[in-house]
């Protein structure tokens, strides 16, 4: 059995935890619209999905269904949960339970070059690297045990976790139908988005390749603009 | 195992077509919020589920999914696809194939009585019954025999199909998640909704009580309003 | 001042019942990704319009509004309610209220050539363009006569008018904002659209080009991709 | 005339950017139904709102706009956003450019009793309150020092930024409708909420009083359950 858990950034992940969905869901959400419908996928049939997508034929991949479980630090999933129609959440919430220290640390250290609308990132060098990532682990050891100092005079839980960076690893429940996520995919799976971003949307498209391999074909034939 | 087609009205029925949907995941997607999980439901897990209806916390019913295939007359699915929050549809179409001489004729012949916001319905007598269901067949075949005439003079379908009446039969696939579902029944399972949709939301709501049975339960005990 | 009453086929209109939309709206929506916000529209600013539609950035297209009152024909009004997201509608209820014998009769009959994804449509002689028009008329006419009688004999309004054809008129307010606007007239305003969709939709689109020129321009200029 | 901006928290903000909203607009969006109208609101009217309230008939409260501009902490953001159904945002980025040394120290310092689902407040004793504060500002202050060493060593802005606490200030604009509005206000301006968010929930909520007053007092009479 193939594996459901994809480790992601150097402490995150994500999983599949239920799917409804296939290329046969999508061709018989189009035939129906000719009172058709199909048992089996046809060569005639990944045409019909290449059509589609090209054509921005889009109702016809809402008819299926992912959920995952995601660990990922706070600022991806900022930009994560700007995603709105057929994307549900349930987040971890540092209102009613304790954080825990776990805190992104990136590998990839870059700077930007370039403008506006053309953004480019560069590494930098390993002396820069390394005190960033020390600074970046610093700071946020430094953050809780803040946190756990306010804890323990009895601040409450959602007061004491403002003070904890973007770089802290949550946890949450992702609810989505293919076309949504295309669209999840078709933004953040590209070079204009954030690395870390990139690289939850990069493993979520690889359980749209396996359990839909005509659509995603279809979908990257299309240079990922989703329907 | 049980039926998964449910006939409803006089020529119609709907299908669950997939589903992956369980109260568990509901209780996974809201203690997911204390970073806990549960492998299989308590009690206490039950007593949250109710909790959550209660209060609105509507989030967490997201994680599931249903697909149906449904044929129903058109005036009951214009009621339907009013529906679009966590609901999608696709439809036999008119433009690109020939419609069916199927047509909803009522044995549920009634009479309004009161005011807007408070009406009531009563059966009309046999005599008036027997010629509505007399006219409303007449009208349907003489609409059919035209769209007929229309198309072997060649016009075009998406022109023809203007004459077909409201009480036409048509078909569409229809997917939705555990809290959608649940503001379709709360809404169209009700008293207030005519009683064809209602028919159709009742056999909805059959496979909401199957798969989902706490959360159906719940739902029920909070006068069908969905969180 | 300019009229925002549109006359749409032979008895519908769409009017512009109120709006606050801006190009400058959308400028702003998207500076304050840099903390920065525009006064008046610049060059630069339209040029960022501009950059917005091509590389499919949506959300700064949001922060607007138009409402609508619409009159048309059933079966348009299908197609129109099929599109959910950002769209609201409130239409005038054939359970709560008698309709009127208002039809529509085509003017422009058509007959259908090609095949599947690349229909066209070309005119009929017009020996059968007055045949067509004459059934269309008459069939509406014979339907219309059936309702009132059901009526006349106490059946509820709500099963009457189950006889009325897809050509029937009806009223509905509509409320988009101009994304979703965008991604209608996309759609609906479009060689692939039915005759009589488009014309309510270069109707409404027109009114997007009063409003927000510049938006509109690089709509258009974008092949009429929504972003 | 009434000022368009209050202030919330020790330096945040909602801004009223423009508005399109009134009551009478909520009564024609449910009287087309009826095919009828209404030029100015009766008395009669003011019934109806409140008679739409109560039986959750939800979108006619849809013909309306609010577009505000909000300055608020990173993890009051992080619940407004995740609001969807009928709210669009644009929100400042740290990706695009650098953040400001702007962050929330609170006077509402508290301590959590009682159990999930029934969580109450009480405010600390005036020692802990000012420590707390105290290392609010100075975990900011750190925080901060570590971003501008950061940017100054030529590391990405999007990089950086993950050491800032959520307590840091952001930006955005804001678009409802009076439905998600009420949604909003419903959960946020609620004694479960967040006391923070909360203060940004009533001081929006004040808004659609002002505006729409029927509306309003209809939603408070109720419960503050929106439709």
């Amino acid at each position: 059995m193939p594996e459901t858990t994809i480790d992601v950034l150097d402490k995150g992940f994500i999983a599949l935890d239920g799917a409804l969905a296939s290329d046969l869901a999508v061709v018989n959400g189009a035939r129906v619209s000719f009172n058709q419908e199909s048992d089996e996928l046809s060569e005639r049939d990944e045409g019909l999905i290449r059509f589609l997508i090209r054509e921005r034929h889009g109702s016809p991949f809402e008819h299926g269904y992912f959920r995952f479980l995601v660990k990922a630090p706070l600022f991806v999933v900022r930009e994560h949960h700007r995603h709105r129609a057929g994307h549900s959440y349930n987040e971890w919430s540092g209102r009613y339970s304790k954080m825990e220290a776990e805190f992104y640390v990136p590998d990839n250290v870059r700077t930007q070059v370039g403008k506006p609308g053309s953004y480019a990132f560069e590494p930098v060098d390993d002396a820069i690297r390394e005190a960033t990532r020390q600074e970046i682990e610093e700071n946020a050891a430094r953050a809780f045990e803040t946190y756990e100092r306010l804890l323990e005079q009895g601040v409450a839980k959602e007061v004491a976790r403002t003070v904890l960076p973007l770089s802290t690893y949550t946890k949450y429940y992702w609810s989505c139908n293919p076309r949504s996520l295309m669209h999840f995919c078709g933004l953040r799976n590209h070079e204009s988005a954030q690395f870390e971003i990139r690289q939850y949307a990069a493993a979520a498209e690889s359980f749209l390749e396996r359990l839909m391999p005509i659509t995603h074909a279809a979908f990257v034939g299309n240079e990922r603009r989703a329907p």
